[in-house]
């Protein structure tokens, strides 16, 4: 298994439209893509700034293919203007578990 | 529903004497804290220092209880030692759901 955990921080004048276009994402990844065991959008309870994707995928495979996917290609490239400063993306196994 | 990211910065040579505290740790929020979605520990993959906790609550109060828990007082507070930064915690909703 692999978790993605991908903190982005929004201008806040485009916070709104991000979430809008993120919902058809998630929409999107949760219908098409094999091996998705999460996808999930989720907003930071002190800062509406930051809203982060929390991701779980069965194998580096599944997770390949959601990135080689239309939708991906599509909806995500253009939305790192949306952001006040770069994401961090964390790639997460769990403790003890060989890679798969 | 409540997510957690805590993410974690532990000093090289105490990487396996955390790991090995932390599994009793999840082990026993799994078992005793109801409410508990998801309790898991997981290792960045290109960081090994990095080693951070997803956590899912059902509710704030699922959320106090575990905090008020004897193995959340008991294991937690003496972890601080271990970390060679503080961490960074982030609570987090689902976007667009309203506080329960």
């Amino acid at each position: 298994m692999i978790r993605i955990i991908v903190k982005q921080f929004v201008k806040p004048d485009l916070i709104d439209r991000y979430i809008e276009i993120m919902k058809e994402m998630v929409a999107k990844t949760r219908e098409l893509d094999e091996g998705c065991i999460e996808y999930g959008l989720f907003q930071d309870s002190k800062d509406p700034q930051i809203i982060t994707l929390i991701e779980g995928w069965e194998s580096q495979h599944a997770l390949d293919k959601h990135m080689d996917s239309t939708h991906f290609k599509e909806i995500i490239p253009p939305l790192s203007t949306f952001f006040e400063k770069p994401e961090e993306v964390n790639i997460y196994r769990p403790v003890g578990e060989k890679r798969k």
